[in-house]
């Protein structure tokens, strides 16, 4: 399949997702060596669970399936583009290229505002909508020195 | 509890999670009316999940025990300040407040470098290290159009 067939395919799923009321007009998969290694719909509200992007269910969908917490070799594409959450997924997950189809200008026409939260990660602390306060205490650094200390650790 | 005992319940939580080897050193908590609603500890290694972030699982353990996918009336406490995953998944869970302990210059000490993904979500895409492509579909509006006419729908 071509990257444009891949991308119509996500568009199918999206629509599907809102036809059977699963969840919002998302969806993405995960290819591998030209199969398709996982798959990934919105369930936000059927799951009672605001993480449940398509593109972060597809991570997850396809690391279950290989068995691993990386997706080098893998290709993600997405029927819209990444709102900052799954962006920071994609990036802990690194597969080697995403493709999307509706731009985040071409998502906010629909309600779907992600430039908010784009716009709230580079605002300082005193700027943001949600505040962030930064508590001091003399432990904090216990848990760094743990896992600098621990000799049979995985890295990731 | 004061703010500061439950930051270093959060920082004991990290410490745990490096001791019993499940993960690396994070940990949150969520808490509504003076009660943890949610906890969360980093699992990427053991779950093979690269989004199971402290915080991430803290508010997928907070809307699941709450049977909801918004947490307002609710403050989130972490051992480490969130990278741009947590801090998407925060921004849709919509707590009142954030509190951390370690920031993100402290947490780099020891290897976490959050900051390249912040940077990362502010460079254009031409200058990403893993390349983005949009790619142009004609029915990339339909998923979208499905929703705006669907009228039993769960906004989110």
């Amino acid at each position: 399949m071509t990257d444009k067939e891949y991308i119509d395919l996500c568009i199918e799923m999206a629509k599907e997702n809102v036809i059977s009321g699963n969840g919002g007009p998302f969806a993405a998969i995960v290819i591998k060596d030209g199969q398709i290694v996982g798959k990934g719909f919105n369930l936000v509200t059927t799951n009672n669970d605001p993480t449940a992007h398509a593109e972060v269910n597809a991570i997850r969908n396809a690391c279950s399936n290989l068995n691993t917490f990386q997706l080098n070799g893998c290709e993600i594409y997405c029927s819209c583009e990444p709102c900052p959450m799954c962006f920071g997924a994609i990036f802990w997950a690194r597969p080697d290229k995403v493709y999307f189809a509706a731009d985040k200008a071409e998502a906010s026409r629909y309600g779907f505002d992600d430039s908010f939260i784009y716009g709230q990660i580079t605002a300082s602390i005193e700027e943001r909508t949600i505040p962030f306060e930064h508590i001091i205490s003399k432990k904090l650094f216990e848990p760094f020195e743990l896992w600098k200390q621990k000799t049979n650790k995985i890295d990731y």
